[in-house]
């Protein structure tokens, strides 16, 4: 990985050694580390490797901070439509933690209450880039985007049933957002847009 | 057809000498008639048969009215997001129309200019049901059934372009609408949506 | 969720603490409950916090009347296909009950054995509306509607196999439908389309 | 060909010159000739080599009868719902003729009008095989394999739009198809059809 | 089911009571009985019904024999491509039987080493109606398909990974055979193949 | 449209009478004006209008600057595969240009040839925000994003043939880029693009 | 690119005035061209440049020979299906001869024949490396691979109709080709495979 | 399997006992073997028919070596991208050595750190012929395909999620690579691509 700070380590498709064995590389380094798409069984099994890492069950990520990290100034807004949603904005909102940046979670402002959204507006409009994490129709992104002045990237998430074809419902929808200013990154990638949003807000 | 009342062609596919035997036979039993999906053409080679039959270029209908249609006290809005869903939009008002229906328009109203939806909402919370066309990411639907208490039939329209894929995207978006009550047609049938809307309306 | 009688709970990706949560908050406000798509175990969990609490397995709804329904005169006809079904029957016929509705469920008229559904014709004819359960190759909607006057909720299952795709064949045979009236929800959305016909029943 | 009698030639991507070739060495043979997807222009430009050869516009064959074709007493039944699908319905009949069977065609029988299949039902049931063609939600073959105990041929068509996906909703459903019996070949295929139900026919 | 002699059950989707109460039921009615998709577990649970239920593991069928099944001197030919398409087989094979064909299997015939379906090709050429059943390209349809002159049913098998797609490759090509006089049943439905070749083999 | 600045008109879908319309309207306002997906005949019939507008004839817009549009310092770094690409390269730049940024364009830069693309490696690093236009497969969007730490606009094209199933080839790519930083649009949307990328140059 | 001998131009979406400055431009530098995708219209208005630039009707290719091409001793075997297939042959054949490579080419033997490939068995698997090119359902390569011992490209082309989608068929066909040996270029690329086949045919 | 050496099993979708049947026959013949897709348990089952019987968990291969294979000067060079690619890197190692080739492993060395495969690219331009292995966005074929001139087998791998569609979009863009020299086989096929590569290898 490019930036300096964090590593980052994908945990899907590794086995438990080999993610030990990149973590105590890394530990050497002294570097902060983030991990996604860990399991709780992976984090048990690597925990002792240093006090200081932390695991977050919902967004499973691993992190480890151990050069404390300044904040920005400006902030990046998660906002997001159902509590099925949560898992993506957890692994969001670790990323832009860790990548240095202030950040501000909406939750629960789906566009079937579209009031619940009225109601954090102001919060979402002072942010300096906007994340939006929606499943099902993910319709979100495009009222955001109507609403919203800033950059928003879209993050579909595979949450759903039937004719959702796990994410493509939504993907296909943010891809095809009449609202200009909306990007895409992929099904379920909190990581990406975090990445992302974290590359604009500290341009 | 089952209905009683106006008998109702679908072009498409048909020659026009097709399309005038349907018709010069169904003058003969006095009863009005809708054909859907008629060209420019098909029309002014039949349009000698009745010189009431009428042509709606934009909504590509041929409608003719022997018997005077009285109209329902409640009505069917029809909502739109996009100039470009206005075919589709003029299929379903003449639909509604012939069947017996008054009929409310509401057109662009897309959910990246909202404000322009909320100034219409009073007249769209009266009527009896509610007809949705919109393309693209087809966002519409849900927004407005998460504001409005009655059956919404919402049109995908094959409006848009690449990841679109020929109205897949605003199909697919409709289907997982998280609003509840709505329920979906086929891409670009606004006829079908009038057929239906008008039974709920004259239930 | 905008209806006042029952608070709806939807419970796929949900926890059971985060269930339990809900359900004991909407206790407080002495409302009716509908938590669709719960687990046997879900049940188990928190049928404690209310002996009214009732599970109905097949549907996977658990369901709880504190408020007595007075039910419409009017009723709501399910119609289902197959014996593999009747999970999503359940739901419908759930929701559907606790919405207020008065319904008859017509069960294993499929296609295949067309007289079984001739014998039930009349008691789906004087329905207010119909709700069509179907999945394989989805041709029970189409047959009721050319059968029936009245608006039909169709509903594609996921039963099948092969090139069934979960469900996409008869999403795609419903949404194709040449008889006029039928609009579709999602794959195995039973509540969906009882809520939509809840709606149409009650206008 | 594996055929005796009619040598075949399938038009589709060959020019004129290379069709005026094959026919002209086919009359040589003096086989009977049947080419299928032959446009209007094709035969035009060949008609001159025989004047015995004939052309189907609705069901774009050319044939040629140069030996007398015995009929077959048994016969197949050709059935087929809207208009729109007559094009394959003649390029089926053509070929089951050629082939020297008799047949019987069985026309606008759709399941939105069902009373109509009823009417016509004797004359199918008698036949020896069944030919099914219908476009859009290709519900027609589930109900004839339900109400007919005869092998079944099902033809999905093209007709149609939207979800129809090119003959794609109609031909997942023929797959699917609730009714034993039932077997399916490519989309549009009436030639594949009538070979396939002539083998049978003449077992 | 309409044959007169088994009565057929499908037991995907089904509990062991249902198939228990199904077979009870049938045992009554004294008719030969045939059960597709069971597992050894539904087996374990019902076979104390009657000893003469029998279960074959590899086709996941249960039959029952209470009437002596004649078969027919003419036979159908059921043939594969590689031993992973065994369990398709296997259930074509025991449809076929109890509806009274008499029926040989030619296994492991695939088109990578065809000198063994040449072997074996008078075999099939003497059948009157082929059962080809195959994964992967599913290119053993249209080979035999080229070689015998005899209706030819294909099974595409969801044997295979990666862009098999489950069986979307054999089904397509089956669907796309250049060869005359093959049609095509569901993916993996041995049943539907087998339940056709017997209606054209008792012609 | 939300920005002060430019008005937006997306021509597609929109007859002659009435962009002239939306055009005349917006003179009025005394407005940048910028159109996309215009015709060479739509302009010919409409810049009678106003001698100032320009038509740009690969990237299909139309412009008008009646105001005078100070250019940011910084720019945006447009970056495109081959020639093929180039329509969507102009669309991009003629929408950062009339929205006031100073945007840089570097062509036939694909990976086939890669040595051009490190030529011109500094001009893309110094850019504050980089759009990526790359058809068929897509991976510049990967390899530019392992290379440059900005964000990457990426927009996949329709170009190329065969299983790139217009453009699907390269969204799918973009969507899964291993190179963080990467956020797409639709296909072809070189204005989406392009707006994206004018927000975030202008933070 | 890369290769020294001849230049390649691929001219789809290009523009005339565009391929002539191109092919003026290579003029210059005394190599030996091909064009591929070139349109008759193409041709006749760059082939004043160089009398001896020559142009293949069906395989849509211009050529120029100034550099005599030495052609290797092995050959290369291009192996086709149908008459329809012919276009991608000639591209095939064009690229080859002009990479410098001697080529053979056998046609017409797909395998609804198969008796017409085994005439020429001895050809093809003299060859060093196997070209395979066929539509529809793509049975071919697996039989060739079966067949001959030598690395097969297999060339899926777009012939065929309905369920063909455009060459999808005969793609997903190649790539799960049981017979090994076989890999696939995109559809319809008869210069992709060429160009892969005569890296290996001079190694 | 037509090579005379190795022979090889395909153990997905085979039973325990079949495999040890097949293995205990093939030890008759004294020939090496290899075994793709075998389970861990798979080969504690077998084991014990040979002490020489070796198994590699990540490739799943089962291998015995009881000829002692000569080794080819030339070497096949496999490329992969990322450390979850590493079971299909495997797969391919062990096939193209048991075949009998030289073969030089690189791994990671995805797009997103292009510097490390440009420290490698020595060793993979002096190979014969080079597997490229890579999932998410396949860009590595592309990017080898242009620095290297020697035949390119590319293989997709399902390592991803989301709008990978489990491989999907990987083996698009190598089947759409602008690179010329790349042919692909089906998505995780490492052996598939080794057995084409050692042909290659051994012409
Ligand atoms: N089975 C279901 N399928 C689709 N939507 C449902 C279902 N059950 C409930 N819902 C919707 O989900 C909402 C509750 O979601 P939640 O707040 O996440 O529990 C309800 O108001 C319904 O609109
Ligand atoms: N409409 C059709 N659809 C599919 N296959 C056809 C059709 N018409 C003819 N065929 C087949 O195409 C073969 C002739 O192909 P060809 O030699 O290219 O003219 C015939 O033997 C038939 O098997
Ligand atoms: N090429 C384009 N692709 C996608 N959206 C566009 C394009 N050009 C303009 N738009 C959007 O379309 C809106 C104008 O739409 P309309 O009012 O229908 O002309 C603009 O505000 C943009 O958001
Ligand atoms: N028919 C074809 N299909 C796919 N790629 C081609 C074809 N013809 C040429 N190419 C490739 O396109 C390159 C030239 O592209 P361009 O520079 O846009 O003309 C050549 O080097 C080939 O790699
Ligand atoms: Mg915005
Ligand atoms: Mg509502
Ligand atoms: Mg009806
Ligand atoms: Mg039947
Ligand atoms: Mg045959
Ligand atoms: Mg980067
Ligand atoms: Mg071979
Ligand atoms: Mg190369």
């Amino acid at each position: 990985i490019r930036v300096g700070y964090p590593e980052v380590i994908y945990c899907e498709n590794k086995t438990i050694p080999q993610i030990r064995e990149i973590i105590k590389f890394m530990l050497t380094k002294n570097n902060n580390i983030l991990a996604t798409r860990a399991t709780k069984e992976m984090f048990d099994k690597v925990k002792d490797l240093d006090n200081k890492l932390k695991y977050n069950e919902l967004g499973r990520t691993i992190t480890l901070e151990v050069n404390e990290i300044k904040k920005t100034d400006s902030y990046i807004a998660i906002v997001s439509a159902g509590t099925s949603d949560l898992a993506v904005v957890e692994e969001a909102k670790e990323t832009a933690s860790i990548l240095g940046n202030k950040v501000k979670v909406i939750t629960d402002v789906g566009v079937a209450g579209i009031h619940r959204l009225y109601a954090r507006l102001d919060i979402i409009r002072e942010a300096k880039v906007v994340i939006v994490i929606a499943g099902m129709e993910g319709a979100l992104a495009s009222v955001v985007g109507g609403l919203v002045d800033k950059p928003i990237i879209a993050v579909p998430t595979s949450v759903g049933y039937g004719a959702n074809f796990n994410g493509l419902s939504a993907l296909l929808s943010m891809l095809n957002s009449c609202a200009s200013g909306v990007s895409v990154v992929n099904i379920d990638n909190g990581f990406g847009a975090a990445y992302n949003a974290s590359m604009i807000n500290q341009l």
